[in-house]
């Protein structure tokens, strides 16, 4: 069923312990929309600036599934960047420079054929024009955000409107803790699942995440990956696996959640084992059924 | 089949959120011994003062399925003491005081009857004195040990000699780091695994653990525990959970082992819903199995 995406687009330079990649794709939506792409049609909604290269987004453009229909390239406006470090334990990341660009203008307009879509991902930005953007959709049938720290401290009550309008959220285990106020993340999840309409997904990097719905937590743990390149992305790549499985299901009980979060978690550990999309450039989804298959068995007893 | 513990029994005073106790029945032998009475008899090696009160190792003395016949009395000498404070956020801990006092004297002598165990648990000590106790055993078939990072940073040639005599090794995500010097914790675990004969668990607290063993990684999330009242003895419980399933089993094949960090995770679940023993006191090995079925139920997808 079709899927929907408003995020950033970005131009990522990235520095690891394994190397370090300059002006790479990235942003959000295309890392949630290349994840998604193996599951079926995402439509991609998002913001460049007339500097954005020619042949800069062809990896999206070129991928059957995604249709860049919401594509807009503003002229006079430069693109979002972004230059970040991760530390010898890649958990640590320093930003070494942020332009917003493009990000910081008024946002995209969702596409007249784009507006039936009945699966939303809101990707992080700011809640009021995450709530201008659900508003230009028709009666979508699941509609799942992301958040980030700078929201909750800054504009809380605009994202307390926001959380009454979704169905479901994920987030961050410490973003999780900052919006609630409590110290328990599960305490705290079954709180934001009461928030929104329907479910909470809290993620928590290598440890895995927990996803609460219907005052039931279910948790997983994290793919055990020894190959970390470059984590940028892996929690959109979560989110975009997650609604992919969703839509393609066309079904969001509780038992497709829980399946769902589990192939979040398996597009995930593969996209960081390389730099930008490279690692999702190389796969199939015979590769992440396969793997999805062993962290099964990984975590029978 | 017989298990035996070696390790602390403490007077533990503990602060938390939700409430305190004082002079508290712990010790690392002594919440491990009690985790694995559900499993089958365990036989408890460990000192304490003239100074401990006459009631004060009832709990243990009253299980039928401890044999106390390794506890020594000493004339002369006080019983370790330990006060700790948790945090609002019970994952951070402040040593408020500690008394070695009889830990810090000469380790105990295992009973000629206990001698025979089959499996053996080597609590957190100084590792010249864990292989002191280990030269005491008679051809054990199993021997696993628990150790800190106060050893990492102090006695790093006796713990590389210990290691290479223990058949598997359970310790924190942070001393597996710092025992390799690693930033990975699966590329850690795979090495520490490679310096015993068999297997290493790493206990990663609210997140879980993970199992490495024939190069293979296993990782399990922990239970989502909302009533956190007391982490002490957590991961002492989750070792005699572990190693009082695999006694039960008499088996310590890899599937067995899988299935006993399961029950390690949920005894530990368990066992922190309240301060001390009280917790552990009023279940039963049915409460343990039924969280088990849950818990299994919970991360299936």
């Amino acid at each position: 069923m079709s899927l929907l995406v408003t995020g950033s687009i970005g131009i990522d330079t990235v520095e690891a312990p394994s190397g370090k990649v300059a002006d790479a794709l990235g942003g959000s939506s295309v890392y949630f929309a290349y994840a998604a792409s193996f599951f079926g049609q995402v439509r991609l909604v998002g913001v460049v600036g007339e500097d954005c290269p020619a042949d800069f987004l062809k990896p999206v453009e070129d991928n059957a599934n995604i249709d860049m229909g919401g594509l807009e390239v503003r002229a006079g406006s430069k693109t979002f960047r972004w230059h970040g470090k991760y530390q010898d334990d890649v958990n640590q990341r320093d930003t070494i420079s942020v332009d917003l660009n493009v990000l910081a203008e008024r946002g995209p307009v969702i596409p007249q054929n784009f507006r039936d879509s009945k699966y939303v991902f809101l990707a992080n930005t700011h809640p009021g024009l995450q709530m201008e953007l659900l508003g230009q959709c028709e009666r979508p049938g699941l509609v799942v955000a992301d958040t980030m720290d700078l929201w909750i401290n800054t504009e809380k009550p605009l994202l307390a409107e926001l959380l009454g309008r979704l169905d479901g959220i994920v987030l961050n285990d410490s973003e999780a803790l900052l919006l609630t106020g409590r110290h328990n993340i599960v305490e705290a999840g079954l709180e934001i699942a009461r928030l929104v309409k329907k479910f909470c997904v809290v993620k928590k990097g290598e440890h895995g995440c927990l996803l609460f719905i219907d005052g039931q937590t279910y948790p997983l743990p994290g793919w055990p990956s020894s190959n970390v390149v470059d984590p940028t992305g892996a929690g959109d790549c979560f989110a975009g696996g997650m609604m992919g499985y969703i839509a393609e299901q066309d079904d969001f009980s509780s038992q497709t959640l829980r399946k769902a979060i589990a192939y979040g978690t398996v597009v995930a550990s593969l996209e960081l084992e390389d730099f930008s999309l490279n690692k999702l450039a190389v796969i199939t989804r015979a590769d992440i059924d396969a793997r999805l298959k062993e962290y099964r068995q990984l975590i029978e007893f």
